[in-house]
């Protein structure tokens, strides 16, 4: 864990109010200052979690006061009754913090369709507001976490306009991690004091190119939800688009940081033993190039031959293959490595493996695809599928 | 193994060839009479195998004289050697049997991106039609396999237009299965007389219940191939549609073959303990409900809660999430083993875990999701994910 920024502005706690998990941390609350923006990206799933529909209401307006997330349970597809706990958990909250309830977002991460504990969600609240303080961002991104092995967490200086701003995320998510969504739980305060607008654009962006170019198993969350939020505590800027070129350093450190979330995540996959990176070159453009990253990524047989450590490259023909993209196999290259193994729609004629046999030993696996049609380019980042896998997910409800 | 029908006119032979495997069948070949037509569904993939593209350029003219099929490499991704491999076993095969060579059809099936050992095979084929004779269909059946535990076949009797007719097939598949393709390799024949055209639509819709709707890892192969070949030794019929009534009957036997040769396969899915079958109903249309099947079928999540013998229906409601279908979350209604579980998009109240955990503890899954809104409905097959399959999959081509 590296050492995490203190964001201006902003009180936290996290604390165990046993909601699911017993003798650990599993409830976190923000408070942030009157003014905070906030932006954020939501699952596609069409079978949301209550939380997620309660931030997707909220979000428009752009303001926040309070962020309040809980493990164990995800409170999703329970029907009435979840979006009656969700209510609950933001009129405590408010109450608490005395604050509007819409100004309150809420995520939840756990096990599908069993009803909340609200009785207990809302003292744990009561008990939380009372202990706000300087935030432990290690136990905050701690208390997030379900069948993650490590806390995740990341943090950025960069400058607007010539004024420091700090940038400090964590975020949650090992199995059910998919792409082409909004991610799994991933939370993120600055300082600088930006518009809603401009920084939810930033945001799209960034997520763009980090949470939504990984994928553990394929599987999308019904729970998945990014929110950034902006403090404004080391100062306004009056900038009104993401393009805005005193932005342009606070952007670059928007995306590094949430690259790094991101990555730690499929690093983290579950059962997973090594991260995997996927870039894909010469596709016709950049969407799809990042599909078929993630074809090659989703595929169960790629991700096992990774875990044998076996430089089983037909494989990776075949996931291009079936990715639905424009393809011509007789110009497709794959390096493993840094090694050309096939060039021109067949294996080159003096292969030799050894070395990438020796690339495929170590922890950070590098796949190389090569179109050969356009200029599209992407970069995806994945695990290898191994006995963890099936251990963790054959038993972890029960 | 059921007992198989003999399919009249027709000869064959299966033989060990030694081309990757010692000590088993690894080589069919199939001797069809002049006049016998052929019909057939072909892998999706942008990268299909070289005898795919054999087969492609020739089934249009819908005349086969012969099939020639190999285990253990399955000649993809080997370039204009790969082409040449497979246009010189075809002129062997017309050669010995005194045939054109665009008569022959060719499958492969093993390991991507290895040459085939073209002497060998040459010389393979001359063996193997000097030993021609009655086919031992369980024998056809072994010798096409790879990674399957068992061999599959099937057999069905019906009649055309009041003449006994016999349909016989088998198939391969474990892995690299997956659907919205033509399917692994399956060769079925029938001493029917059938017009090419009418057989091929025949063939595109049985597949589209059977073949199109199982998955064991949504890797799509390079080599799917179903062919469908007609001796005519039954006699002649002279429909010019496949809605003529006088193949009503047939069609059945033929929707039915396949579905039973889908069915085995999806049993023996790398790893597999369980056969699940998952039946959606409600979608908006029967290609929504299979695509919302399929989404579930394919989810690593599900497939491993089966595995576990969990009932962790969550994650049903996840995977039809994803699907990208339409959804009403608040319509949805799901059973496992005939007992609802979840209805209007929550836990029934009453919800009893205690039969459905006995019904997961069996070797077969039933699983029904009612979409809520319109008539569409489809039945997909697929199997549980076990450490059978990472320990298949780790270790497969080295």
């Amino acid at each position: 864990m590296p050492e995490l920024e203190a964001v201006g502005g902003l009180r936290g706690i996290a604390l165990a109010a046993g909601l699911r998990y017993q003798g650990r941390d599993d409830l976190l609350l923000l408070h942030f200052p009157e003014g905070a923006s906030v932006a954020g990206t939501l699952t596609r799933s069409q079978t949301p979690g209550a939380p997620v529909e309660w931030c997707k209401a909220h979000l428009p307006a752009g303001r926040a006061a309070a962020l309040l997330v809980n493990a164990g349970n995800a409170n999703a597809f329970t029907g009435r009754r979840g979006r009656r706990s969700v209510e609950r958990a933001a009129e405590a909250v408010a109450e608490a913090l005395d604050c509007p309830p819409e100004q309150v977002f809420l995520a939840s991460t756990g096990v599908i369709g069993e009803p909340l504990q609200d009785d207990r969600m809302v003292a744990a609240i009561r008990t939380a507001a009372d202990g706000l303080g300087e935030l432990d961002w290690g136990r905050a991104a701690g208390a997030i976490t379900t069948t993650d092995t490590f806390p995740k967490a990341a943090t950025r200086r960069c400058e607007i306009d010539g004024r420091p701003v700090v940038l400090t995320g964590i975020a949650k998510g090992s199995g059910m991690v998919a792409p082409d969504m909004a991610t799994m739980l991933s939370f993120v305060a600055t300082d600088a004091g930006l518009q809603p607008d401009v920084l939810q654009a930033l945001l799209v962006r960034a997520v763009d190119c980090s949470f939504n170019c990984i994928t553990v198993d394929g599987d999308t969350s019904t729970s998945d939800t990014v929110l950034l939020f902006a403090t404004g505590s080391a100062g306004r800027c009056d900038a009104v688009s993401a393009d805005d070129v005193r932005l342009a350093d606070f952007a670059a450190a928007l995306d590094a940081l949430l690259i790094e979330l991101a990555q730690l995540v499929a690093r983290d996959g579950e059962g997973a033993q090594k991260l995997i990176t996927l870039s894909v070159l010469g596709a016709l453009d950049a969407a799809a190039a990042r599909r078929i990253g993630l074809a090659v990524a989703n595929s169960p047989l790629v991700k096992t031959a990774v875990a044998g450590e076996d430089a089983n490259w037909g494989r990776i023909v075949m996931a291009v293959g079936k990715s639905g993209e424009a393809v011509d196999r007789d110009r497709l290259a794959i390096s493993i490595g840094g090694v050309v193994i096939a060039r021109d729609g067949e294996r080159v004629p003096d292969y030799d493996e050894t070395p990438v046999a020796a690339h495929m030993r170590g922890r950070e696996i590098e796949i190389e695809v090569d179109i050969g049609l356009g200029q599209g380019a992407a970069r995806v980042w994945t695990c290898d599928l191994t006995h963890g896998y099936i251990d963790i997910n054959a038993d972890y409800r029960s």
